[in-house]
């Protein structure tokens, strides 16, 4: 299909295409506009408005003139009120987090990014609320400076020199969230058509994000040891990119981590190429014993770091932060002030900060661990069963990336569990290549109901 | 000065010069580099390069090849280790927000843009809280639906129905913050290059966050009812602007509000050029009685909603709101997600909900606008012994816009006021054209101590 040609104007044609296969584009509906649609897809609206003419000389939309473009058919175009959330989108980065973030209450979701609500330190995070009803007005009421909560930077820092990473409090930013971190990174360094290195898999938003500033997304094959070394310092002569974006530790969707060779030969292949490379600790609370870190290794000169609390505290009480050479930490927070006024909210600076400085929550992380360590044990078994086999057991964090048996297709498997109001993560929205279909991604937290096992395996007998 | 002849890189050069004649560059300092300065003033790295070119031709600056561009002078480079809050920093859309984001505790802000720490309703966000800390484990722990709290946009849809605005919950996406709302607007519909209209004068961040956009920004002076409609309908000819941005009510330098012929007529001369109105209504809290509103005038056809809860409920629990055509708002959504990975905070979302439900909000409101009524009267006044005019006489909210006697220049006078520990707003960093070197904004909210008018006195006289 088109999309094997890897035009743009390919992939824009393929998703109107999936849309109308999944009904999410019905007959006599108007497509999206062309703005609209160039936005979602991350291209030029030029390269939209030639995919709609191709579908229109082949007769699968029709143009009226002054109007839009059409689905072909007999229907009127549906009145646009109260959108619902797509229920049986296209499988493509957006998926996965809507299905997830939108899911109903009885919707079940081994395929989302986070842990039951019930998992979070949520006792000490009651005690720091009610300790913040009692803060100065300042803190409930003002902007709060432009890096954010010192108190919480200083506390970051003596975590990060714990692991032999010097980084002054003026080094650190807090933002509103890991992804809000990797997107300001992007608009500092990131113009349009400059190339990125991510991991093929990595984690889909990944791509999301870097469709929004446009970037050329390059895959680089990931080995259980972490990229393919070879591979990424060949990507770097051939594409000569700017950014390489990657998890060192319990990488998503593998677990995998990242050898201490492998390490030190990227980080000598990125800075003969003058590449920066931003590494995305959001996992590193699962970890029992520290793994190699670039930033560790490299000293913060070309690794920026990024994190936040969302796995292991919050995601509702949205905290991120990055850890960056002074000038660049500079040139950041302008960004910050301009897009977001303002630093991170000082009130969500102040919640993380007590809980962190809570008693309880290394107690949190340990019991966490534990937990999480047994669930993996006893879900690769119930996969197994099913003939799901994790590409590696992981050392930490709640993933298992699993391929299916006899050529099955992970999303057609995921559109028949959505059917059962389960929601699985299909491995090819973590792939640049597309070449995960035979993969899932299993969040082992999400699966102590039985109901996930039975969906699973209907989906697979359905599918098979 | 190049600045004049309106060229990317002469404000480039003027931008340099300026850090330099205000030593935030001594000599011998290594210059910002070409990616992190083309960041900050948001054009391209070339333009960036060609400007240093020609300021190292004019022997201001150096080339030290392999190494960069360097303040001509004796001195080595400065070791860029903890880098502190710039203290003299140039008059440039950032300057006031971080002087004033970053204040010491001593130091007094009549130039800021927000109302003092104990003038908000800090007993009913203290009562939110209390609350908060009984909330399920969702609202705590998890990230939350992709709009943003469903309870909170149906309270927003019932505050529009209110004033005519029909909005479906499902219209209204939640944000983190009003600047955020504007700046996924702009990601949506925007491509570098495009142009802008603003205000001259406007909110001075406007214009730091088209930057960042890479935008044409193109000022359309402010008359007392309003934009100039001839102008701006001329504007609309010249530079086929994809967007306007403006406050229609309390407008922000100088608290005019739109009349109801100018909102009309702007509305058809839109309409007639299929530009996208952005009405950032973050002041409306202010308003006794309303006064017309774009969005309703025109029923979000094309004029979109931005507001937030800062300027009357609380700056540091970050939420703002988009309310848009129900299309528009499905794609930003999708940017949401892939910017900042799920929708605003639950728990912001609960505290402002709360907070806005609490009985006593309604007579907050009331009490601040009686407050701020006598303030504006009583600033007015000591301003005026000082021969500082406000250029009219706001219906409401805290800002008074003032010319200077006898050609001082409100520049000139900030930098000496901040020796003072003082921050001023000149009138400069508002308008797109430097054409309000000879006003200031004063937020009357912060200028409760004498401090404030000795220093301004003093100020004015050394500057006289």
């Amino acid at each position: 299909m088109n999309s094997r040609t890897g035009t743009r104007t390919g992939e824009v044609m393929d998703a109107i295409r999936r849309r109308m296969a999944s009904r999410t584009l019905s007959p006599g509906e108007k497509l999206p506009s062309i703005r609209s649609f160039a936005a979602i897809m991350g291209v030029s609206p030029s390269t939209v408005v030639e995919a709609y003419d191709r579908l229109a000389a082949e007769g699968v939309i029709r143009s009226r003139p002054g109007s839009g473009f059409y689905v072909s058919g007999a229907l009127p175009p549906l009145a646009l009120t109260e959108v619902e959330p797509r229920l049986d989108r296209t499988i493509d980065p957006f998926w996965v987090s809507r299905q997830s973030l939108d899911a109903a209450a009885e919707t079940l979701k081994p395929g989302c990014g986070w842990l039951p609500a019930d998992w979070m330190p949520n006792a000490a995070i009651r005690r720091a609320i009610r300790r913040l009803a009692t803060a100065d007005d300042a803190i409930l009421a003002d902007y709060g400076g432009t890096r954010g909560s010192l108190a919480l930077r200083r506390l970051l820092g003596r975590q990060f020199a714990d692991e032999g990473l010097t980084a002054g409090a003026d080094q650190i930013l807090l933002t509103g969230s890991g992804t809000q971190a990797i997107d300001l990174i992007c608009r500092f360094l990131l113009r349009p058509g400059d190339a990125v290195l991510v991991d093929d898999p990595c984690y889909f938003n990944f791509q999301a994000l870097l469709r929004a500033h446009q970037a050329r997304i390059v895959g680089v094959p990931y080995t259980r040891n972490g990229p393919d070394v070879a591979l990424f310092t060949e990507a770097l002569t051939v594409h000569r990119p700017r950014l390489y974006i990657t998890n060192s530790a319990l990488h998503n969707p593998t677990g995998a981590t990242m050898a201490p060779q492998t390490a030190h030969r990227l980080l000598s292949a990125a800075a003969a190429h003058d590449v920066t490379i931003v590494e995305d600790d959001i996992f590193a609370g699962f970890e029992s014993e520290p793994s190699p870190r670039l930033a560790v290794l490299d000293g913060l000169a070309q690794v920026i770091r990024i994190g936040s609390f969302s796995k292991t505290l919050s995601a509702s009480i949205r905290c991120g932060y990055i850890a960056a050479r002074p000038d660049w930490v500079e040139a950041l927070v302008d960004l910050q002030v301009a897009t977001s006024f303002g630093g991170p909210s000082p009130v969500a600076a102040e919640l993380v900060l007590a809980t962190l400085s809570d008693g309880s929550y290394r107690k949190h992380l340990d019991a966490l661990r534990r937990r999480l360590a047994r669930s993996r044990r006893e879900v690769a078994a119930r996969l197994d069963a099913l003939g799901l086999r994790p590409w590696l057991l992981p050392r930490g964090g709640f993933y298992l990336w699993c391929s299916l048996p006899d050529g099955r297709n992970a999303a057609d498997v995921a559109r028949a569990a959505l059917r059962g109001t389960v929601v699985l993560a299909p491995g090819d929205v973590f792939s640049v290549s597309r070449s995960a279909s035979a993969f899932l991604r299993f969040n082992v937290a999400q699966m102590e109901d039985p109901r996930v096992f039975d969906v699973l395996a209907r989906a697979m007998a359905a599918e098979g």
